[in-house]
Parts: C-alpha cells; sequence; structure tokens
C-alpha cells in the first residue's frame, strides 16, 4: 500500500454531513484531492440497521478505493459508532482507515480527563454506545452522559439555525436531565458543527463543545505526515501548516484543491444546495449509482 | 384481472407515514387483507429524485403484484406527485392503480369549489405543482397556494407532536405569507393526519383541514364495490357500512385484518415503535430486502 502525495483522500457520509469534516481536511491537507461520496439515496443512516449501514458502506468503500485512495474517512458518526470493527477489516490492507470517533475520544482522554462529558447524536449512534465505550477505555473513570437528538439533522437540513424553533429544539434536548452537568460535549454528529456556536451559547459558553470535524482532520494531516517518506515534497509542505500555504497547482487552485470530487448516489438541487453551506464553498456534485 | 374478495390491497410508502391511509382502510374495508410495504431503507422519498422514486416504487409494485394484490394503492404524496403517470401505466392492466391525490382532489372540487384552497407536503410534493395543477383541471378558476413544509415529517417521527415545539414549528409554516387567506387546507402528506387536530387547532377551527387517508380509503372502497359482482358476499359486506362490522373469519380478527401482512425494506425497532401509532394498532413489521 503505497502513500503518496498524488493519492486522494477518500471521504464517504450517508449525506451531504460529512462535508463539514471534508471541508475540515480541505483546510489542513491542502496538498492532496479529495474523493467524497455521499450516499443521498440511503440517507439518513440514523435510524437504518447496522446490516444495511455495513453492506452500504463496504460499497463505497470499493469505489473510493478504485478512485486510488489509500485513506478512508467514514465521515458519518452512524457507521464509525455500529459497524466499524468490520469496515476496519474491510479496508485494512488495501488503504488507511479512519472514522470521526476515535480522534475524539482520543483528544478528549488528553482534554478533558476527570471532567464529566457529554455526547449527543442519532439514534444509532447513541444506542450504539461506542462514544461511552471507547472513553471509558481511555479514562476508566469518566463519567459519560449521552442523548439522543435525531430531530437536529433535519432541522439543520431545513435551515432552522440560530432561530427560535432551534433554540426550542436545542433547548428541549440539552435540558434533558441525562445531561446536566456536564462540562465538555461531545457532538456526535457531523451536521452539529453548524450549529457549535448556538450550542456554546445555549450553555452561556460554560461548556467546551468539541470541534470533531477539526480534530479529525488534525489526525489525518497527521497520518499522511508520519507515512510520507521524510523530505518528500507533500510531508515539506505540511510542515508549513497551520498556515494555509498559498501555493498554487496546474489547476489554479490551492495545491489540489480544485481536483476534488464530489459524489452522490441520488442527485437533487436542494443537495446541490446544502452541500455548499456545509462544505462552506459551493460545490458541484456528481450523481453516480451504485446499486442498480 | 380478476378482483375477488380473497385479492388483498397493495399499499405502500416510503416508510410508515403511508400507514395512516391503510388504517383508514383496514376500518371501511373489513374483508379485504392488507399487504403493505414501507420502503425503509430508502425513506425518505420527499428530497429523492424522480428517477430514484420511480424506479423504487416499480421494484415494490413488483412485489404487491406477486402478492396478488389486484389493487395497488401509492399512499406516498411524492409517489403521486412526481412520477403518476409513468407508475400508473406500469401498473394498469395488472392491477387498479390508486394514488392518494387524485381522489382527494375530487372531492375538494364537490366540496370547496370557490374557496380559497391551500396545499402542504414535502418538498417534492409541492415543487411538482401535481395539486394545484389537478385541482385547477376541475376548478379552473380555483385559487391555490402551496407550501413545502419538509420539517414536519421528522417532527412527527420523533414524537414532537401538540407541545411548544410543533406549535412553534406549525406556526412557522403556516404563518408564511403564501397561505393567507385560505379556507381549507389539504394535508398533501400521509403524515400529517396525526398533527390533523393540531393544525386545525393553529387555526382556531376556522379553516377545513382535509382528512385525505379517510377520503382515499372511501375511493377504495367504493372502487371495490363497483368492481365486485353484485350480489357477492364482500360487496354484501361492504354495504353494511359505515358501521364497523363483528363479523370474524377463521383467524379470530374481523373479517381478513388478521391476515394484513406489513413489509419494510430495513427494519428497526424504531420503525416497529412508530409504525404501530401510525396505524393506530400495534404491527408486525417483516423485512423484505428487494434491492441487494
Amino acid at each position: 500500500m503505497t502513500n503518496q502525495a498524488s493519492d486522494p483522500i477518500g471521504i464517504f457520509d450517508s449525506g451531504v454531513g460529512g462535508l463539514t469534516v471534508a471541508s475540515a481536511v480541505r483546510q489542513l491537507i491542502p496538498e492532496r484531492s479529495i474523493v467524497y461520496f455521499g450516499d443521498t439515496a440511503h440517507l439518513p443512516y440514523g435510524d437504518k440497521s447496522p446490516g444495511a449501514i455495513l453492506h452500504y458502506s463496504k460499497k463505497i468503500t470499493d469505489f473510493l478505493l478504485d478512485h486510488n485512495c489509500k485513506i478512508i474517512l467514514a465521515a458519518c458518526n452512524t457507521v464509525s459508532a455500529t459497524v466499524w470493527d468490520e469496515l476496519n477489516l474491510y479496508i485494512s490492507g488495501r488503504a488507511v482507515p479512519v472514522n470521526v470517533i476515535d480522534p475524539v475520544v482520543k483528544r478528549v482522554g488528553e482534554l478533558y480527563s476527570g471532567l464529566s462529558i457529554g455526547v449527543i447524536g442519532t439514534k444509532n449512534t447513541i444506542n450504539s454506545g461506542a462514544y461511552t465505550k471507547k472513553i471509558k477505555e481511555i479514562i476508566p473513570g469518566a463519567k459519560v452522559s449521552s442523548l439522543a437528538t435525531p430531530l437536529m439533522v433535519p432541522m439543520i437540513e431545513e435551515g432552522f439555525v440560530y432561530d427560535d424553533i432551534s433554540n426550542a429544539i436545542i433547548r428541549a434536548y440539552l435540558s434533558n436531565s441525562t445531561l446536566e452537568g456536564i462540562q465538555t460535549l461531545i457532538l456526535g454528529c457531523t451536521h452539529y458543527p453548524i450549529i457549535r456556536n448556538q450550542i456554546r451559547k445555549y450553555y452561556d459558553f460554560k461548556v467546551d463543545v468539541v470541534d470533531s470535524a477539526l480534530i479529525v482532520a488534525e489526525h489525518v494531516r497527521s497520518l499522511i505526515d508520519s507515512l510520507l517518506p521524510a523530505g518528500s515534497i507533500a510531508g515539506s509542505v505540511s510542515h508549513s501548516l497551520p498556515g494555509y500555504p498559498d501555493k498554487v497547482d496546474g489547476t489554479g487552485g490551492p495545491l489540489n484543491a480544485g481536483r476534488d470530487k464530489f459524489f452522490v448516489s441520488d442527485y437533487t438541487e436542494y443537495f446541490s444546495k446544502i452541500a455548499g453551506i456545509f462544505f462552506e464553498k459551493e460545490i458541484i456534485l456528481e450523481k453516480v449509482d451504485l446499486w442498480r
């Protein structure tokens, strides 16, 4: 398994939420192109069965491998929480598997050991108990409280953010006694970074709200640096971070950024519109149906 | 194409919302069994592409035909609004195709001609313009105002009904100037009957909120009566309606009710739980995957 600066990073999610992670990867790893796959035909994964989720994830993995990705990042908490052991095995040996939970748990273990930790996410993510289990492996006596907050994804997708309705929904969920007394909160869903500041405000900025997208991108950054031979071009670029390099490649964009590819399994105008919101930049979605 | 009392009625939807229609069919047509298919693997259809929706609908049609259904009811407004012409052709000759829009538009034409009519539904349903077009075919000068209210489906599915949050969301949508002055409102989504009374209350009970599920079931009832030979057993049972007959068949339930079958393309506990809410009776979901 080679890992060269020309190998794109494969990122996938059930839909467009994973673009918050892709956006962070785009900023921290400018020399690599991204191949993104959003399984919009099966979105959302949050209430699908593990069997179905694994089946979809394997098919997407094959697609990303066909696109020469040597790092495959499951930018979906549901995938990371429910079928990771099987998917990890499936990817390993052909690419480096990365999920969105392990890097965050590691960072939380470093920064928030001893604090009371809260986690919110989809039903599948929370019911799997993955965050709690993994945090307790790192911090054995940790106090972890988790709560499913399923209406937040459609709320964000429908544009109900930073308004009365989203404030009411956020309050309804976060005032649940389960989360009482938490000192840090993990956003266990790639949609939630969009409302991170609104959640911080709900807590009057007294609770640390963990930016998972950034942590995962930093993990991929260090992974690439450790995998690449010393002195390679990409390696030297990486050392100039966190400043965002202005170097351009032949495409006219910052290094490989212009070569990013964004695929979806079902295309609508709507996905196209909200994709730009999540990636914080207008992008072109290409439809590819893996299931017909 | 025969139509005998032993032929089940095939009903399908993207998920469990169509069970509100199935529930009305169950009450008005006690002598027929139901074969229900909820495409939970692809739920929701509300923001999928027409191509994908037609592909799914045809596959489900084949499944229902295999189960000997001679009436196939698309209990999904998105299907009825976006791909009906093609699906109608696909079903015709093998079963009687029924959608959830035409019977409602016909009834609205009879009852509300001359009034200002509102329609709410998913993005696909509203953007298709199907309700407006069909109402204007029946009432040429009709004033029709329609609005997409996409957060209502997940809101209902997450149990936010008859509370502050759902009141705020209902208010946010229905106070839109588009719907100003309407005198009757069509609920263009099979989820919405669950909050019909809450919507009536929003309007202080001064706007007629059309119960589409009941109207569609009445249409199927009259269809069966007109198709069956006079004097047949099922025909005579039907004439005892609207009183719910107490006759039982060999299964111990009211006539064929105990033989109803409910299939889903992906099974979770969650679907199982909310299915009971929509059908107003606990039911067993069987998983059958048409797409692997």
